[in-house]
């Protein structure tokens, strides 16, 4: 196998889950991901852990649906009770075809989703982490030959994370200690507050409260966005395609909205709910392995040099005890690029120009 | 897909483990067995069951022995919780390789096969039921065509099971009403006691206390066996080619005994305890449907038109209430070929001659 495989269990079992000895660990391998299953197994092995190899295949899972009338049973217990017991959950994505949901009936799907809020709540209830194992599917949703969507992968993920951590210490104590940040590039003159508001230094590793890898971003829970904002970064919703997207914010809220591509499928986030029309994050993606958009919000919203800001819910972890922050059943996010002609401002100071942060080599303030 | 597999999974789920609405199903889903698994998983749907699907991979588990000291944990409580609660467990067997294991050092795979015992039983607790999907590894195996090794699967599995079950009650009847059971053939002639023993069904259903997909054999407990015995079916046993094995028992015990090849693998196997040198079982084929030997004991013992013998430890359903049994750690089956010049007597009386039971148009007895 390619020595990246086993360099990229190593990155998932001992930096980003912290796996020790004794640790109960469930391995949820993807149809396409055995050659990583087999190189976790020898790592978890390795590190005298428990592991129980679950099989997340969309064709196996899109037949049950298809056969099922719908009146589906909530939180089976057998499934509940293991995960209750897990330490931690790896779940290893790797996908054969990646429009095989396309398959099950319309509503089943988000059915049997809601039966099983109790087994996801306990999913995440571990030390889980959530990772990309590159199969030809996914090479073709990303535009890439295959070859060349391994190295994208292996990019992303083998980075020096302990060093990486520390660079995005220096944002996380920026955005900790400021109160405004704005957003300046072409089409885009955003403010929002970050009053009281706890950045997370999101490194790949349940130790900083991280649970992709790869990650390499810093996020926030902004309020009160006023301006306008372009996104200029594609994205896919739900199965729609959706480009430059220009959202007009006041008083906290979307007032105008359009996008170039899917403004229906754009116009149906923000009427989820109130809290559809507020932010719920700001993220700095940091993570320079990735220099490309892949269509995979796992990969895009690291990016280095893009901001992205969600509509929708916020992250309790950003907020201050006993603050709620927005609130919304959906989370969207949405990605600009700021590696020229912009900047990035907290309380007036330019932290981010161009790309560069004011730490760097290169930075003009 | 092939329609034999959405019948295999038919047969499997509504005949064999006789799945009903609510019923919490694990499939344990070898990495050779996808397709199998989409057409249960369909089938589970449709029943109104609830599924886990788990993977089975032996490069997955042995890469995981590899890296692992060999200090294992004692039935991690994460699967043993799962499998406590389960209904039914379904084997979907279908391997990618099936030498997989002799990567594994020595002696480290039975250790954690010990570790596992808690989880096994809990397993055997369930309404388990063991199939096999028809992989290129098998076919291999049975030095068979891919197409060819399919044809031989399904004419095993896609049977009238409903009516080889009620002619299999014909040899039910006739062995437990006898006390004594006599085979006789070249090379062979062999007394054994079954009194007092009641024969299983074997009708790959749970509900006639049968757990394989395909089976098709009547089997009992014999006692205190008497004479000599020719094996002329191969067989292998731990990796080890074993053929033409001949037994003569004195007093119910083995005193002398050979074999053509793995005469050592034979020697081992008697040496295991005193129980290994007694018999455990008598079963009669009868799946006409298996018409060759393909080197899986899953197949080979329910041949029709053949006799096996195990020696090592009796299957408890067979024995009258509160009496143990012969006991040992291993059960060991062997077969023996009774088509042509052979026959089968229970007190006296012939009840299978050259292949022809007395109840069947050719019957000379």
């Amino acid at each position: 196998m390619d020595q990246r495989i086993y360099d990229h269990a190593e990155v998932l079992v001992d930096w980003s889950a912290r796996i020790e000895a004794g640790d109960d660990v469930v391995i949820r391998v993807d149809d396409g991901a055995h050659d990583l299953a087999v190189a976790v197994a020898e790592r978890l092995g390795d590190r005298g852990a428990n592991y129980l190899a679950t099989y997340i295949s969309d064709e196996v899972e899109a037949a049950f649906l298809r056969g099922h009338d719908a009146d589906f049973e909530q939180d089976p217990d057998f499934e509940l009770a293991m995960l209750e017991r897990a330490d931690s959950v790896l779940s290893l994505r790797g996908k054969s075809n990646v429009a095989e949901e396309a398959s099950v009936p319309g509503g089943r799907r988000s059915a049997y989703k809601k039966s099983r809020t109790g087994i996801k709540a306990a999913r995440l209830d571990t030390d889980w982490v959530a990772t990309q194992h590159p199969t030809r599917a996914h090479a073709q949703q990303a535009g890439m030959g295959y070859a060349e969507y391994k190295d994208f992968v292996y990019d992303a993920v083998l980075r020096d994370w302990e060093s990486l951590a520390d660079e995005m210490a220096n944002m996380k104590d920026l955005l900790d200690a400021g109160s405004e940040v704005r957003l300046v590039k072409e089409g885009t003159d955003l403010t929002m507050s970050i009053e009281d508001r706890t950045a997370v230094n999101s490194a790949a590793s349940v130790a900083y409260g991280s649970h992709n890898l790869p990650s390499g971003e810093v996020f926030t829970a902004p309020e009160d966005p006023e301006g306008t904002v372009h996104f200029d970064v594609p994205m896919t919703h739900n199965g729609a395609r959706i480009r430059d997207v220009h959202l007009t914010f006041e008083d906290g809220e979307v007032v105008d909205w359009s996008a170039e591509v899917g403004e229906s499928a754009l116009g149906d986030i923000l009427a989820t709910d109130d809290g559809a029309r507020r932010l719920g994050e700001l993220g700095i993606g940091m993570n320079r392995g990735i220099d490309r958009f892949t269509d995979s919000i796992l990969f895009d919203e690291k990016m280095g040099n893009t901001v992205h800001l969600a509509v929708g819910r916020a992250y309790g972890s950003c907020l201050p005890e006993g603050e709620e922050g927005n609130q919304s059943a959906v989370h969207v996010d949405m990605i600009t690029d700021v590696s020229e002609d912009s900047r990035l401002e907290i309380d007036g100071e330019v932290v981010q120009r161009n790309g560069r942060f004011r730490w760097e080599d290169g930075f003009e303030g």
